[in-house]
């Protein structure tokens, strides 16, 4: 594999966009450090907000590089809050199913008053179907709140991707998500303050992927970062 | 029509997921002007990133509010660059065709080795897709770069969005859509910076919906504006 065929997964398939986007990981590299599989997800950060502060926003809780990139060679479904973030998710170098919760719960929703994405997330959970995924929540903090609850009830992600944006619970949602995390050991990748939103939740979940694929291509050793 | 049902525009439909959404375009109103049609551009961009800073990242040429509002009404196509920005778009308070360009011109780029979303821009132009349309760049910096030669070319979008993020060609591709923009009198809103994204594209579309539902509730007059 050369190396810009190694960034197909950022959307890139023309020659043309194989070099927009390595070199602009280049430029990512030359101010993101580079020294963990978690760094790479520091890196895809910056990549995806365009803004290189934001590799000091991400938070790692028990190395959700590691543990995401093999839940997607193990094909665990990938599960996302709203359609937006499910449209980021590359559909290439992965063979996991991908779903979105929204519209789903929608009685639970009605009778409640609760936020559609809260209750889908309830409703998923009802179907076991967050044991063993990838949760990724993008935009909805009830949601991140609510898959924080399924998380202090039993349920075992086997990684968290969660980033909702906005000055109204979203700093907050993503601090219980990291409270549950520390609490039950749930590999979780989530970002500080109050910024965020699904096009940076889609993309540390491509390079949950982009990492499964080295490994695939016998570039990276998970058990070397354990 | 209430204030919470003014929100629906934000995904916002139960009680819980109104009040977040008002309450948190209400903080966003403390540090964002709210005096021009335009400011609503700004403050929707500050409300999309969760970041107050970028109220100064973002620039409007042509009075695209007002621009944008009358090509919604007239329910004019809206044309996105990439699935995710179009993903964004909210359901509504429109009549508009939503399409997206990738997905055409698949021969073009491989036979030129350009990106897929150039390709697709330019095949769409020959069909006259961008023609009076609402023009939705979020993602691809090439994909904003060829917007621009066929507006050079002689194409008119009613009014064009575009915030390609990243650290190659984005800026100056924003650039070459403000220079356009400028020569030609096209409506646009565009943000300066390598920040920007699907998200924040999709998200200043959804306020051009948001001011022509405004005006068709008799809230806003356009004549007043321009």
């Amino acid at each position: 594999m050369t190396e810009n065929e190694a960034y197909a997964d950022l959307g890139a398939t023309t020659q043309e966009a194989m070099d927009i986007a390595e070199t602009s990981m280049d430029i990512v590299r030359t101010f993101v450090p580079d020294e963990t599989l978690n760094d790479r997800l520091r890196q895809k950060a910056v990549h995806a907000t365009g803004d290189a502060e934001f590799q000091h926003l991400i938070r790692c809780q028990n190395d959700p590089a590691v543990a995401g990139a093999r839940a997607v060679l193990d094909e665990r479904p990938i599960v996302t809050d709203i359609t937006m973030a499910k449209a980021g998710i590359t559909g290439r170098g992965h063979d996991c199913p991908v779903q979105k919760a929204i519209g789903n719960g929608a009685g639970l929703a009605a009778e409640t008053g609760m936020t559609r994405t809260a209750a889908s997330v309830l409703e998923l959970d009802k179907r076991d179907v967050y044991e063993g995924a990838i949760a990724v929540v993008g935009n909805a903090p009830t949601g991140a709140l609510a898959l924080a609850d399924c998380i202090e009830n039993g349920t075992r992600p086997a990684v968290v991707v969660a980033t909702p944006v906005g000055f109204v619970k979203a700093a907050e949602s993503r601090k219980r998500i990291r409270d549950v995390a520390a609490e039950y050991g749930v590999p979780a990748v989530t970002n500080v303050g109050t910024r965020g939103g699904s096009g940076l939740a889609a993309a540390l979940t491509n390079e949950l992927i982009h990492v499964a694929s080295d490994v695939r291509d016998g570039d990276v050793d998970l058990t070397a970062h354990e």
